[in-house]
């Protein structure tokens, strides 16, 4: 036999059904919370047109969007190694790539059927990703991606309502103690204005206090002055990133610098107005934090953003987003405002895994029924439908095997019960059910049997 | 501002929430039958390395595979137009490919986890596919593919409980009239053997007879002769083809021909086997045809196959399967029996919509609790996660409006029911529910109102 020895692509995985549980568990909880809210499933192409990607990413996403090939007559004769090819016509093979976000995607999907959708669009997508980057542990090729986003509103309730969904999709799942840092872009700018920096110097500055956590206060002043800041500078905005508190605190002392810094103020404004709608939304404000050194990697946000990030493990940040009131237009001509968030789904499961969060419930099915021998086989197929039938998952064997073969089967898939069905039985009209943890068996009307195994 | 005009790649499709809540429905839907009966969920990458997918899907099927380019500088340079490149360097860049169907890497998952999987491994999974297909109404590039497999089994029994299974889903789903064809690929060869047809012509022979509906008998004929058979070898074959009746008619008239003819036997002694069982299944014989003529198209099939078709509207089959007992040893070096199926589920979305199976409840939510003034804003986000808390699909809006156009966008959303908290419900610590339908307004203590939205 030509046997191709298989394995995967460098980042990806399969999932077997163990962890495939987990994950299903997850993604239903918070699937069932964005509906809760009135969040709308979407599902977009995998597979989308590269111009619609290109531009979006930043030069160094760019270079991590799998390009998929065109289908052609040049391609085929190309991969026998007939002729060669000129770079203009390779491109025209490569228009395509694989999906590297879902922000991207919704934004297209508003220009292209803006009359269709009503606003505001509140929507949740949950599909895979990929990124051609180099694999690492928590790193992977292929991921999920879980958005959830409401586009058409500038209002700062619509920021409330998708952090009280971050929120509620954390504590639902069972994390104790997570906080959910706040800052706002306006803020960062109102900042850079307060230390007089030009605006094209913004980015450098806010790339620099994202490493605050890695590289220590020093690291961040070092690298700031190496990009040419003066002390006076960094000392003038570091008055203000270093304000820290509670939420009250904060804002109070950040309003001593309002004063002719009009973007400070409306920052600030929109995240008091934030904060006081999520009191109303009956989020505990020991989970929130305004921490003025968030900064958010992407460019395209503009107003409030947020992540939130537990103690321990140490895994960086489980969700992330904000407002990104100028993305859309790109697409449509138009500016349409729109603000969200990113679950990172995977590294949710990979936290909930390590702080084993999971229960241990991954069974196949509740029962297993035993075929006893060829005779009782019919007996033995009846009860197993109507076991499904009244809503047990249940699975009958598929050979007339020793019984022992059949319980180290229900052993292995973990199934905790086991149906037997002999000659005795069958005359009796009843069955035997065996407790695989004790051992303990007992004979029971099928009716008992079923409501024994509706409860257990 | 730059604008992108923005679209999607050929055959590939958005959803919207309107479809999105149909395609959910039915994915619930078979996503419940296949863990009632002891089926667990799996997901693979949808990137496989290609030499994975080579040489199993025919040389027509190898055409439509999409290629992934690598991660490579040669190729970023190239995209830059430097340099030209060679077929050898190009092919060194694909290596990956999406996913093709779902059988394919089932059978590399058993031969790389077999260490970890409990055979029977019953396991399902619904994930999309990708074919480089000439788009066209009903088939599409990207397009999801649901399937259940029993790999690990050569009992009748395994083959009975997938076809059971298909009952179930095409039952639940709503189906009222269709057929599940079966056939085994022994009686195909069996008739081969009758007709004193070399084996080799076997596929050629397969080819034209699955054209019986579209062609006719006398094109079918015609075909075969075309493709050197003589007449008394057409009649030859025929004369098993062309048996039809109750399965029973069809077994006993099968069974003159068994003479000598141990392919025939034993295929007829199968799907005899599988009847009886699918009895004990409670699937009723009426929605069952042993149809000789049935080949269905793939290579890889050893034993039972099956087809469901509905009568209206002409579509195609809406499942597909059969055992495959020497796909897995492609992989493993040994063979592992096999058997399952392949829901078409985007072509029974189609048709379920064509047959105005779905209801119209796609509403996002149960309730939209209007914004009266800045007084009141507290009170509704606290009414609003009342409702959600208590499980009921709810939202706010998200700016002061006039109630008129608070009304309109509920109407647009179909949401059935809007609450008013304004000062005289604050006043006297009730709301008003309003129903949309009907116009009728009530004024409501909290829990009155919370009750109602939770029954309609």
């Amino acid at each position: 036999m030509n046997v191709i020895k298989p394995s995967l692509p460098k980042g990806t995985r399969d999932f077997l059904p163990e962890q495939m549980v987990r994950r299903q568990f997850v993604m239903e909880t918070v699937r069932t919370i964005f509906e809760r809210y009135g969040y709308q499933p979407l599902e977009t192409p995998s597979i989308e047109k590269l111009d619609v990607l290109s531009g979006k990413y930043g030069e160094e996403g760019e270079q991590l969007i799998f390009k998929v090939l065109k289908r052609g007559t040049g391609l085929e004769e190309l991969l026998r190694g007939r002729k060669e090819f000129t770079a203009t016509q390779y491109q025209d093979l490569v228009e395509e790539a694989l999906r590297y976000d879902l922000t991207v995607p919704l934004s297209r999907v508003v220009a292209m059927h803006e009359a269709e959708i009503v606003l505001p669009f509140k929507r949740y997508q949950i599909q895979p990703v990929w990124r051609a980057d180099r694999p690492q542990r928590g790193r992977y090729r292929e991921f999920y991606q879980c958005d959830v986003d409401a586009v058409g509103s500038e209002s700062m309730l619509a920021d409330a309502e998708i952090i009280a969904i971050v929120y509620q999709v954390l504590s639902t799942l069972g994390f104790k103690k997570f906080t959910i840092r706040l800052n706002n872009r306006k803020i960062l700018n109102g900042i850079l204005k307060h230390g007089g920096i030009a605006s094209e110097n913004g980015n450098s500055v806010f790339v620099a206090i994202d490493k605050l956590d890695k590289m220590g206060l020093d690291g961040v002043k070092a690298e700031l002055a190496d990009h040419g800041l003066t002390n006076a500078e960094i000392n003038s905005i570091f008055s203000i990133f270093e304000i820290s508190g509670s939420t009250d605190a904060v804002l109070a002392e950040l309003s001593k610098y309002f004063n002719g810094n009009d973007e400070l103020l409306s920052g600030a404004e929109e995240l008091k107005q934030i904060i006081q709608n999520l009191d109303s939304l009956g989020v505990n404000r020991d989970a929130l934090r305004l921490d003025l050194c968030l900064a958010r990697g992407l460019g395209y946000y503009t107003g409030p953003i947020h992540e939130s990030v537990v103690e321990e493990p140490k895994m960086g940040s489980l969700s992330g987003g904000g407002r990104y009131d100028r993305l859309i237009g790109m697409f449509l001509g138009r500016d349409i405002p729109a603000t969200g968030v990113a679950f990172g789904i995977e590294r949710i499961i990979d936290v909930m895994t390590e702080l084993s969060m999971f229960g241990d419930s991954w069974a196949a099915a509740k029962a297993l029924v035993t075929l006893f021998d060829a005779n009782t086989v019919d007996a033995s197929l009846r009860f197993t439908q109507e076991l499904r039938k009244a809503g047990v998952k249940a699975e009958h064997f598929f050979e007339l095997s020793k019984l022992k073969k059949q319980f180290a089967y229900a052993d292995k898939k973990r199934i905790p019960n086991v149906i037997i069905i002999g000659p005795d039985e069958l005359a009796e009209g009843k069955v035997t059910l065996k407790i695989m943890s004790t051992g303990e068996q007992i004979r029971l009307e099928n009716a008992e049997a079923l409501k024994f195994l509706l409860k257990n």
